[in-house]
């Protein structure tokens, strides 16, 4: 299996390399293929019409940074062999192969219990065994195994390039400017000391900065009000649905989304091949396709909820620092139940009003810190150097609470 | 039914303001936001990653410009009331309402003989009559019937609006830097005589540009071997899709793409409720989840095509500046018939291969002309003005013919 | 005096609109004209070669962004009139019309005592007097008296639109992209509340970027180690220009250098008509020019002095967050000492080695605070918002201390 | 002599390279330093204030370019070696060392009958012989003698990368964003066959937009009427300063601009040491400096020019396709006339008034012709291949004549 060098044309970066060899065979991979027709941002472009773009393209992109960044790395004379390289490149395209369709929603229902990381190493496995092993370097980078270890935390770190990719690119297309990063100045200024990857200290305005971007772009866009009431009226359809079905319901739509709406898993069962061949096939389109269809099914509940999302009727949603109380809840409960004439169970009520958290997840520092190289070869955690940003912001998750309730106008 | 004002982000323009009012209304409609699902470019993105972006986004953009283009006219004298504004807006955002999934093949398959401008059109009046002819001066400019002719160019003309935001759009997410034009500087350019859109002669350079852009975009993208490789393989699938179909096989898909697979269309018949009702319910999804479905088919033509359109086993296109001759094509025949072992009926080869042209309409002076308004008031076609471009370049289309064989390998 | 509407093309904003009366005078005066021959950042040219952007043009695009934000807080219902608007926008075009070639080098040797904002003052008072008053409310606006005081913080207050603007041209023209900040949300999110300028609550994320952007424009561009040394060479050369011309010494350069090399002044005496008539004489081209010829003086220490900035070599800056301390000076001027084999006087090595500080202004509370106005109605200091930005960072400003030393190799 | 290796911060290419040896060296070497005194564009930024740009900056992005070319040339498997890449990238940065400031205007009156472009040759002479002999090759192919004809061709031809860096850099920093092209694309095909650089055939497109966009930056930006008329103001200027000098008067000014105001020269007597040395003083500043010193002359018509240019009242430009006829030229000097109520001699008429032509270079054949090398391995030249531009807009220099008055108001 040998496929030839290409370009691709790339908005974000320009053009983008296909070496020959394992990179171009995962390209033209059917796996790798799949992430086409997976938004990266799923129903993000409700509210921001650009964002379309694809799994596929992040991937690429992610691999495009991560040559970049081994040339940097080589060029301050550390050594990174052409093997080495292929298989970084190998596990950025592969990272996020385990994502399904409209993730956080799916993950939520339909596909408990297992998440996207382990079906992605799954499937790396596959391919692996499918190739006779040509990936085996590549999984034991993106495991962690591997023992120049500062390459696992340029695919998988506090700043991976899978992170330096996405940020921009979904600043791209979003159109929310103020997302944007100087990727080539992050690039340019990381390092390696005792096998961790680092930034050098004249970095570290350009540190803050990603820091900074990154929190905005989850305020603004991943954690954005509307998005996220979007999301919340997609888990209500998807539950009912798998409610309907579990039930005995016969519901429209694709094998593959069929399939799972009927089913449980634990990681262990999901790993069977059977499993993973339906995950395989499952898209986007299966989604949208099967909700298109379930506008006209008999059951009013899934029927309204569905209409609600193609018409764009969103919920709307309430973002508190603290829980929600308990009367406001009632309250909104009653607003609902007053819609139907009182002709509503708790359990159809459940489908239009939630109440939920969502997580700011900018800074993590259970991922590891960011890592600065002073000029006299000291390592300090970037919260410890920067006199701007506040240690405070560095230890601690911001987490939001909301109320969502179904829009009856 | 009032909605509120509101801004959306587009990356290509910035803000775009929403007015309330019919504006708003219809970017409301489902009619509108059934375009979230259509790709401007269809298959493009196997080409172009980052062209995902959908015919919503575009049709926001343009009626964005048409305000500008509005504003600009309006400074330089020429009245335009608030109600021919919103009509005008109203008609941009409304023009490609009847542009189907995947339109040019679909236009040469399912839905024969009707144009996407007369589905179009049948929509608007469809919104006109539910909104009590609230649309009767925006369907009055886009059928050309509204006095102030100027109106009708801006929205469908040689230099209207909808291509301006295309080009750049298109050029935006394809990556395809070329294809960038001078939006801003063009549009300040526009006037107005004896009720005819004219640019002033200083802004004659812009238009070379633009032309020279568009031609440029045309080759690049729009054209592109492997765009319109992949779109004849997605001709071969839905036409061998309802030749399994009229003839009494089941297929799976949506309801509505089932409708349209065994019904032919004359734009009469179209224009009735249930066509129409059913067109709308047809986007992207619907199509690709077809296709999905359909590489499991017990067909093994359709199984074949369809897995090379998944997992992006396209054709080989040969492009050439005369027709292709006959040995040629029947030394690809040949090919296409040993790898089946002979095994292949004529109708079945002729999924595999074909012949076509493609034709650039960078510029189709049936359209009408551009005109050039001199300082002392005269009016003439761009191409007497210019001494850059070549007249020739004006008269005459560029007609390409390809040969377009399936790839085995 | 009319002059007519003009439009200017900017690379940073686009087109600038220039309205006739007092703006388009105000533009069109010698005055504001002066400003096109002196650079916005100086020597930093030297270390970022695209910085050569001329403090005109950055005054055009803040008067440009004055025009924005009025039409941003009018249409939130704050009363501006046209008057108020005009005299806005003639603020910001001459509120940096007293500053002098080199402002920071000058103001150390050349201008002493007279800050380059009484300069403005005074000048301002001049223009308004020639015509008749027509500046009166302008001047009320710059010195802080007017009454709607949230114009006078757009024009100088810790979110004026000179900030705005310099941060983005200066990072546009230095190449230095991650100084670039959203200028067109955060301006879209200013409003006023009891009279003063308040950003709403949701721009809280671009008023973060904003700062940090600003802090590290600071670090990476004006800051800038070897910028620093240029301008500490430039002040070597001031001074002994200064101290030869004094001590009687006969030096070439233009009228208007000449003039001021030998006399000193307080801000009584600066207010004089002939001292503001030579001070708008003088540019960037007085001071480089003499510089050239000062490069063959007699006198040994001046020529070698201006030689080292003509060829650009640069002193070596050691930048330390503690005082430099008196060995590692010491050192230093033994150096310099055996360079000249002792045959140096305690004053002229005072022009090869020299101590001080910077100062990052990143944000300085002095200034009043940037202030955020949440839904319910209240104003708060953006650090009591932000929980990413230390609070710290807004009560300290950051200094650093360094070590200037020619370099003879 | 050795420096070290640098990067340097370009808004147009973001990160430049110099290379340690002839490369850091020439950029360290005070004539190439003195390039950081000369705008690019002169005058220019009278108009578009953003235009301050140098040709340091100029030279700089060319030799990026440079290196960029070669190494896709080199991946094409053309043969450059790394002497090859050094000399080329030496005449690169070298190619424009002669250009004196005002270029234009200097060479009508100044320095005439001496071309930069022999004074680039003899100062890159000067350096070679200083060196020791290091830019041999380089002068060599900055000849055209050197046997690899393509990498002459790459520093002065109709497509090298000195116009493709300074239409970008124009375009960028003057803000005629529709001069910019797609500098990447046209590298990338770049070819070499039979020794001659060469397109590849599917770079036709960008090739098209190129000469677009050349052209459109001529009449947009380099022949603007108010340029060229502020280029006669400074022309008159000079003669007049000339005409004092020659006749006896004292002028005020450095050293090198009255060395020049009282000379003549030819090629031979230009390379004498002396000339050369007092050459490389004059740059931007003597000459501005000067004019704002001779405002203030007793000689009322150059105190009156000086004026007129330091307070940006300049002439005005009528711009026609055939020559200024008689009658007209007689009623502008009747004007002028009657402004100085006939009080002025034919000699100083001149300097109010005068005609001329300029002409747009977009693409002179004289220069060779853009060649195009089909897949078949047949070459064309551009005009023959293209569809789209006319062959008359190659063959033909379009000339225009102007009438340029004085402005009195």
């Amino acid at each position: 299996m040998i496929t030839s060098y290409k370009i691709i044309n790339d908005p974000v970066h320009g053009f983008i390399n296909i070496p020959k060899g394992i990179v171009s065979d995962i390209v033209a991979h059917p796996y790798f293929q799949r992430l086409r027709d997976i938004k990266q941002l799923g129903l993000t472009n409700l509210v921001y019409p650009g964002a379309t773009h694809s799994r596929l393209s992040h991937a690429l992109g992610a691999m495009h940074l991560m040559r970049d960044a081994v040339a940097v790395l080589r060029s301050k004379g550390i050594e990174i062999t052409q093997a080495e390289e292929e298989a970084a490149s190998a596990a950025m395209l592969l990272h996020d192969i385990g994502h399904g369709p409209f993730s956080h929603a799916l993950e939520n229902n339909i596909i408990v219990g297992v998440s996207h990381e382990e079906i992605s190493l799954e499937l790396m496995k596959k391919i692996d065994k499918d190739s006779g092993g040509a990936l085996a370097m590549a999984v034991s980078i993106f495991e962690g195994r591997y023992q120049k270890h500062f390459l696992h935390q340029l695919v998988s770190g506090q700043l991976d390039v899978d992170r330096l990719d996405y940020l921009k690119r979904d600043s791209f297309f979003s159109g929310v400017a103020e997302g944007m990063i100087g990727l080539e100045r992050i690039i340019k200024m990381l390092s390696v000391k005792d096998n961790r990857l680092v930034v050098e200290l004249k970095g570290i305005y350009s540190i803050e900065k990603f820091l900074i971007s990154r929190r905005l772009m989850y305020w603004q866009v991943y954690l954005h009000k509307t998005v996220v009431a979007a999301e919340q009226l997609l888990i209500s359809i998807l539950r009912r649905a798998r409610y309907l079905a579990v039930n005995g319901h016969s519901l429209a739509g694709s094998p593959a989304i069929c399939y799972f709406l009927v089913r449980d898993f634990t990681p262990q069962t999901f790993g069977r091949e059977e499993v993973l061949e339906m995950f395989t096939r499952l898209d986007d389109t299966d989604v949208m396709s099967a909700i298109k269809q379930w506008q006209f099914s008999e059951d009013p509940t899934l029927s309204l909820l569905c209409r609600m999302l193609t018409e764009r009727r969103l919920p709307k949603l309430k973002l508190l620092n603290s829980p929600i109380e308990n009367p406001e809840y009632e309250k909104g409960c009653k607003t609902i139940r007053d819609h139907f004439k009182n002709e509503i169970s708790e359990e159809e009520l459940s489908y239009f009003i939630c109440t939920g958290e969502v997580i700011n997840r900018g800074y993590d520092s259970a991922e590891g810190e960011i890592e600065i190289l002073s000029e006299n070869g000291e390592v300090n955690d970037v919260y410890n150097i920067s006199d701007m940003l506040s240690a405070k912001a560095f230890s601690q998750i911001t987490k939001k609470y909301f109320l969502c309730t179904a829009n009856f106008n």
